[in-house]
């Protein structure tokens, strides 16, 4: 039989669009001892989080809680629940993520309409109100910030459009959530999903949804209690009910409130983490939290531009956490990455489709957003650029980040 | 604002059928900083634990893998995977969680035929063999360990079956694995669902499966490659494809391979737990696994019998690792549950529909299987039932199980 050796992962110093590094405090959450999912203890901690995550996604809603999978199930969830097959869906897309909603439209059996967006800009808010006022659609879905191309796509306009069609807008924040605004009340978003691995800075495991009144009237047409727990008749949801019993929104929101509703077992250790993480972005407070992602922005901008590298996309859209830069020509993007991870620990991402090979990705996300990560990866990438024989200005990186700081 | 203080979790003696208590060293691995999903020292972790979940399920499969979700993640992924709409499933139920997968199979879009047995019994074999000569299913998905009821089915001889009539074997064996033997290759199950919150006693959050390549082949018809990452034309299973994107196993078996085909963000820190739960149960060895599991419900069962409790079910078919003992008349069952959690932190369970009120359940599964918990909770139950004005034989509980262990 193999033997396996402890775990001993690396220190890595990880400025990709997530996951992100975690603070020590949220990893020291999840090694605490478990409780039983309908301890009273336990179910404090969900509503708890419950209240955190309704400051975060800055909405009255009653409903805002963590999908228990990976972002993309909070992501499914929403639109599992809230498209019945045969609804018109309008996807507006303009980077990778806004295929993935298209792709589980279709899944859920929609009549899917796309706008695409040349990759590197974002759509005139007139331009998705346009195609829905010919298109009529029961729903748009749409990304808040596209982290395969770095852009973020302003929602107000488009949210009041929504409401004014009567359509319901779901919107993907997840590589917003906790380090641009996303005001879901204001914008009139009617579902938003979060992501736990960017700017929160807790582990990959947990997507943190919200969604208002008339997103829930939606699903409680849809909603049957589950068989083995139900006691009556056939519900009135039977015939168009949710075709996930997982993702199935109105049987979460009944374990999630008071009646806890059996369904699946809370994870526990991931809870821990999403309770810290969020806490301690409350107290850093959400203003000073965005304000800290602009400024190392900022500053990693102005070291990358000292080194003569040139950003890529629209300015004017860019997403302020990601920052996309184009690979000097003639360089192999893949070995300047491999060199940053295997002699400095560094990651930097590389992207999907249409981009990869041309540009590199670097994430300023949450706990990996600050000072000396900035100023160690301006150190690395000026090096490893010249072992690269890329001709580089030198020395100048660094100084140009630290003025920004000073 | 409101304030939210430091997370401070009691530290609960857990005698549930899950979720249970976490050994030290997995909540330890859990607090290790994170690495990126592609950073190589994590997809070599990705890779072990495939190794060792082969072990676990002791198969030859190459698709081990843990769903990134809570246990029922994992059973609707083989399930709507597996199952086309249109489908032919047969589903034998016992207790609740064969009504659960009754109901995925409908969401699926089944053709489903169920087979009702009393609740605290199990199927003779021929009972479900004869169903499925008379509905010729495509597929016969059933419960190995029914935590509902504390009952356990035998599944070689319904396995031999399925293959005989070439129709797919799903099991769910969330309470099973890791404390009772379950043998996928010898009994011939096409797909296997696990649980890691119960005999693994790693926290909820992953739900590790493996499924064969007669499995893999009906996947294999239903595949297609996701929107935004696939470069040619409609993939061949286009029209019959998943209708789920998060649960598509055609997918996450791209991300796991060598393809590494990006599908979600793996869950950094779930997947170290898990990895550290199954190092601990392969160090300790399978079958010293299931010995000691098989000790201390005979020590617990001496005490609760001692103390001149029932205990509910026919016994030929008991389930090793939960205990159901009828509730005494007269006993408020809440009352006493409360008690044991309030004044002397032990949590044992009730239990669902039919059963309510009627039985306590108690687990020893995994790390919460030991003998200090077993003598902690009969000296604790005692002095609840004569607090609760029982007439019970005094101080005979702990000596009876002590006899065992001597």
């Amino acid at each position: 039989m193999k033997r396996y050796e402890d775990l001993s992962p690396s220190l890595r110093c990880i400025m990709t669009p997530g996951p992100v590094e975690v603070d020590p405090r949220v990893l020291r959450a999840m090694s605490f001892p478990v409780l039983g999912q309908f301890d009273p203890e336990f179910t404090d901690i969900m509503n708890e989080t419950m209240g955190m995550l309704r400051e975060l996604f800055v909405t009255g809603n009653q409903w805002a809680y963590p999908v228990d999978g990976t972002s993309r199930s909070g992501i499914e969830a929403a639109m599992v629940s809230l498209i019945a097959p045969g609804d018109r869906v309008l996807i507006p897309i303009f980077g990778r993520f806004g295929h993935l909603l298209h792709e589980i439209a279709e899944r859920c059996g929609a009549e899917v309409r796309v706008l695409e967006k040349t990759w590197g800009s974002v759509f005139e808010s007139s331009e998705v109100i346009a195609a829905m006022e010919n298109f009529r659609p029961h729903v748009v879905a749409m990304v808040h910030g596209e982290t395969s191309t770095g852009r973020v796509q302003p929602l107000a306009e488009i949210g009041r459009a929504c409401r004014e069609q009567d359509c319901l807008f779901i919107v993907d924040a997840v590589a917003t959530i906790g380090g641009v605004p996303v005001e879901t009340d204001a914008w009139m978003l009617d579902a938003v999903i979060g992501g736990t691995q960017k700017c929160l800075s807790v582990p990959s495991g947990m997507a943190p949804i919200t969604y208002n009144e008339r997103a829930e009237a939606k699903l409680l047409t849809r909603k049957r209690v589950e068989r083995g727990l139900r006691t009556g008749d056939v519900e009135p949801g039977e015939l168009s009910f949710v075709r996930s019993n997982y993702f199935d929104l109105g049987m979460l929101q009944d374990y999630w409130s008071p009646k806890r509703l059996n369904h699946h077992t809370e994870m526990t250790s991931m809870l821990y983490a999403l309770r810290e993480g969020l806490r301690l972005t409350l107290e850093e407070g959400l203003a000073a939290r965005f304000a800290r992602h602009i400024l190392h922005e900022k500053a990693l901008i102005a070291g990358l531009t000292a080194m003569g590298l040139n950003l890529y996309g629209d300015p004017e859209s860019k997403l302020t956490v990601v920052t996309c830069v184009l690979i000097p020509e003639g360089v192999d993007g893949e070995s300047v990455r491999s060199m940053l991870l295997d002699r400095f620990g560094i990651e930097i991402a590389s992207t999907f489709g249409p981009l990869k090979g041309l540009i590199w990705r670097i994430g300023t996300m949450g706990f990996s957003c600050r000072e000396n990560n900035i100023l160690r990866l301006l150190g690395a990438l000026e090096a490893v650029l010249i072992r690269h024989g890329v001709t580089v200005p030198r020395g100048l990186a660094i100084q140009a980040a630290l003025d920004v700081y000073e």
